[in-house]
């Protein structure tokens, strides 16, 4: 691990795909061909880079935590994997989600199998103590996933359900488990309880960052670089923070546009152009854009404590500052 | 807990729907809404009451595995709302099932709900290293649940998989986890690594007995006595011991006749006679009945060794001698 110390969290991805890998086994059966196929090409691995990130902030190493981070790709990935079939949502990174390529029953499947490749993977880890109470903290953060994702369905279509019921989904979906990641690393590496918090704290912030410039991707971006359809979320109806901050200060005008793209059938392509339009005359995407700005500034400013953090403040770099 | 010391298993029900409610909390929201609707009325609680048997074989208390115990019906259940989904299946336990009431994407999100929810109630136990032990069987208990659930879509409408096939699948979706629950039990109660073995063993035994007198159900009991349409499994297309043992003995006439009903539409109640018939004029429900006895009896042997395992002994026989 010496070579890579100084690095990016970048020089990372191999180890956690090798790891990936040997926790899900080698698609001898379609449960593991299933895993495998969700699993790889692999994401962005946030999760695991965090949960390291974190380890080595407070001095400890990534080969210790290797194991316990990549389990957390995994119930990342398996709760895509159930999105996409809660969505009815057919791409996922560019390429056929895993229900379309497997089917529905399958697809359950196996998400179900990713999730407990990852408990099996994190239970089998030492010290006792820590890896219980990180292994806790990850479990609630899944735990709140469930119920934003189900909330998430409560406010469907509905424009008017204001930002705060959107950021509390974020908060759930997404920052629950990136700040658990953040804090089992912490945990794991036997930092403070002060540590483990501030830890938490900036992987909470982060996630709430990322999330919203996820969500800003498809009027910022295009398809190939996003691997999604830029119209997805208004094809499966639900609304994100710029389509929301666009509908509390749009005109009357605007505000029937934006329910006729939301509700109606309009072709994909007009009602991308549409949305594009009144999210920036509204202001919306510059708005969206400045939240995620300032989640990431808090971020950063949550790591003041720590002893070695530069990578971790990169990584809060990178979430705002990507264009896939 | 003194006074139910000498009782029955039974005796353990209202301590064990007290805590499962604790668990999931009080119908909140959504999610709460549809894991209780899955928990409540709860089934026969076998997983949580061989926990907590368990450890009382071993001098254990029951309230001291209370919570851990109770966990593992909120994972079971959940496997059971996925099960729903995967086969399409309207019913569960005489009513409507979670998927059915609440719809797919939200059945699939309680199943992840009542997962989460175990998972969380677990690991809040100590002392940390027993716990740790514990989940970790129990964590690879679901997942074999979930090879053998993906398994069992490979086989779907498959009469010459053979019993081999089916016996696999059991072992994986019922056997590992009652053997878990078992062994749990055992090691939050400080058993010796030997106990642990020996009722990790009775437990699987006995689950194993327990499916196949379930897969008996639609051809020994009347449909308001299980819950479920006698003729399911066959809707399904799921093949299952007592019809791959007839299979295996039945004539060309027979075997013809058990295709058509596996592969044909013929109406629910004409395919359920003719299928009755072949079953009892090859001996598959005789020999599937004597299997079922034969495992209940080296569940039994298998607590041979344990200070005091009266009430796992009658729970062995419960398993075989029941209508419902």
């Amino acid at each position: 691990m010496a070579a890579t110390a100084a690095q990016s969290p970048l020089t990372l991805i191999p180890l956690i795909e090798a790891e990936l890998a040997r926790l899900v086994g080698n698609g001898d059966d379609l449960l593991e061909l299933a895993c495998l196929d969700a699993l790889f090409p692999t994401g962005k691995l946030l999760r695991p880079m965090l949960c390291i990130e974190s380890a080595r902030a407070v001095g400890g190493r990534a080969e210790s935590v290797l194991s316990f981070a990549s389990a957390l790709e995994c119930l990342h990935v398996a709760s895509l994997v159930h999105d996409d079939i809660v969505d009815q949502d057919p791409m996922r990174r560019g390429r056929a989600s895993t229900a379309e390529r497997f089917g529905i029953a399958e697809a359950l499947l196996a998400g179900d199998g990713l999730f407990t490749a990852g408990w099996v993977a994190m239970l089998r880890n030492s010290p006792a103590g820590s890896v219980l109470q990180a292994s806790l903290a990850v479990a609630e953060a899944m735990h709140a996933m469930c119920r934003a994702s189900m909330h998430e369905t409560t406010i469907r279509e509905d424009l008017s359900c204001g930002r705060s019921a959107v950021l509390e989904v974020i908060r759930g979906k997404t920052a629950a488990l990136t700040g658990a990641a953040c804090q089992a690393g912490a945990i794991l590496a036997a930092a403070t309880p002060g540590q483990a918090e501030d830890l938490r704290r900036y992987g909470e912030l982060l996630g709430t960052a990322f999330q919203i410039r996820d969500d800003l991707l498809p009027y910022t971006a295009h398809d190939k670089m996003t691997g999604k359809h830029a119209i997805s979320d208004v094809a499966n109806r639900q609304p994100t923070l710029p389509v929301l901050l666009a509908y509390e200060s749009a005109d009357d005008h605007d505000r029937r546009l934006l329910t006729r793209v939301f509700h109606g059938d309009a072709d994909p392509a007009t009602a991308h152009r549409d949305l594009l339009d009144v999210l920036t005359r509204t202001g919306a995407i510059a708005e969206a854009t400045r939240q995620a700005h300032d989640c990431a500034a808090q971020a950063r400013a949550a790591l003041d404590g720590l002893p070695s953090a530069e990578r971790l403040a990169q990584l809060a770099d990178l979430a705002v500052d990507r264009h896939r």
